[in-house]
């Protein structure tokens, strides 16, 4: 019988065990490290795979992995001959799009200015803006991108997403490219990052992206703690130049107690709950791929290495 | 040529005149307190009526108030043969939609909780829950109500709805009358109340009504401050039956300076900014109104004074 492996969380492995025992018992699941006869091991679910990974398991068909990101991965240990694939699950997508349309909600319906009025007891109406009057603007397209903007259009915000190819949506002005980043920041003031982290993208938040926005912007920071500069957001919070900022990512993670931004009235921080897997919409994906594999179609969320997602 | 006069808040009356001048010419728009030859104005819009109404403007057809309420008038004053009209505008009861789904993600996505973790620097994710499962109950059926309802299914909350008589909406549990109350409040774990202020409801959210709830329930209170028994918000937060409390309203307003509410951890209160109505869409609603009344079609809005809204 084929074993399918699962190297992450040991508490939701037990629920991804009780899973396959129901939806795949044609499937033998084992958790690392118990990993029993190395030869029967087909498949494996990883947050980081083992070191060594063919010699490991030199019958492995598919890598997955259990995030939507691969930018923690070694890709160069991973063989070719294998195929890495992406979590691309709805709920995982569906949480996102709750977080940012929070986020946005937070900026829109002012409620860092109502917190501080709270603090001091004040009671002091500021005017509403309609959705409408509210430029959001999202780096990336991906999967989650697009969830979010999916929730932000149907509130009637007005949306801009930025990304290194062309895309279209309906309702969200599109702009593709290095050359279009500078328009694409000059109309948004909430920005959104949901870029994968490649070479390309590392740091990229820093002063002088940011700098490019309106006056009083805020950011929304869901993707991965390394696209920003900590000093370089503590700088322009401090300057005016943008107004609030939301992370649940940080570098490092966890963010160090004594850490300025924990105490930042204009920053809220979440510690990378912005969204999760569920175990079944997960292992109903991972199913669905090992269909597809034997079936010879081509698999959802599978990595394109050169690009690096 | 038929007079309109507007008394409410000056500078949105100002914005109203543009409007007229532009959308109804043959409409002479006055701004209380020059409200020129009263034999000539048929409509007035108002926050509050002036003192004998029938006296002031013997030949008043309409009466329009500029909230969606009705609680603050004396409708004994207002002469029986004058329909009172409240405001129904689809942006007014957007931007309740917008605050009440935004109060619903701060329970949902664990706001309270962050924010006491934020001040002690604290990184501690908490288990995520799908909108699925978080069963939010909303107190009305009108027309903000609905609204909101129509936001939270399309996120995907499990919702359901009192009202005092038989309503049906797609995706809503619907619960009628005193006797289902208990039933409704008994699967609520967050109560949005958006009822009418009516001698029936003044005070309803007592001790009585809010013990219902499960214990860890959330309040979220965008209705009028008198619903609410602010002292027995106080002793079930205090006990830990009621988890947290929005509030947008309160009894009086504003909140003074040194009331407890302001200082307590699980409360957040905004200055009844919910929402508000915008003059260009109140305008056309009106002037939709007065057009009706002349086709002798059912004005939007018209109060049934019996009932009270």
């Amino acid at each position: 019988m084929p074993a399918f492996v699962y190297k992450s969380d040991p508490v939701r492995g037990q629920q991804w065990a009780r899973l396959f025992a129901e939806r795949a018992p044609d499937i033998e699941f084992r958790q690392w490290p118990d990993t029993g006869d190395p030869a029967d091991v087909r498949y494996m679910a990883a947050w980081t795979p083992p070191p060594r990974l063919h010699e490991v398991f030199p019958n492995l068909e598919i890598l997955f992995t259990t995030g939507a990101g691969i930018d923690h991965l070694d890709l160069s240990a991973i063989p070719d001959s294998v195929p890495l694939v992406r979590m691309i699950d709805p709920a995982f997508a569906e949480g996102m799009a709750q977080y940012v349309l929070h986020a946005v909600l937070d900026v829109h319906r002012d409620c860092f200015d109502y917190a501080e009025q709270q603090a001091r007891g004040v009671w002091l109406p500021r005017p509403i803006r309609s959705a409408s009057q509210v430029r959001v603007g999202v780096l990336g397209m991906g999967n989650l991108a697009k969830a979010s903007l999916h929730r932000l259009v149907q509130l009637g915000y007005a949306c801009a997403a930025w990304s290194r190819s062309a895309h279209r949506m309906e309702g969200v002005e599109c702009f593709a490219g290095a050359q279009a980043m500078r328009a694409f920041l000059a109309r948004t003031e909430v920005l959104v990052c949901l870029l994968p982290l490649t070479d390309d993208t590392r740091g990229l938040l820093g002063e002088e992206l940011l700098s490019q926005l309106p006056r009083g912007a805020s950011l929304v920071q869901v993707a991965r703690g390394a696209h920003l500069d900590h000093g370089a957001l503590m700088r322009l919070l401090a300057s005016g130049h943008l107004s609030s900022a939301r992370l649940d990512v940080t570098d490092p993670e966890p963010l160090p107690a004594g850490h300025p931004l924990w105490r930042h009235p204009r920053v809220r921080i979440t510690p990378h709950i912005a969204t999760a897997a569920r175990p079944e919409v997960a292992v109903d994906a991972v199913l669905e791929n090992i269909r597809r594999h034997h079936d010879g179609q081509p698999m959802h969320g599978l990595v394109d290495r050169k690009r690096g997602y």
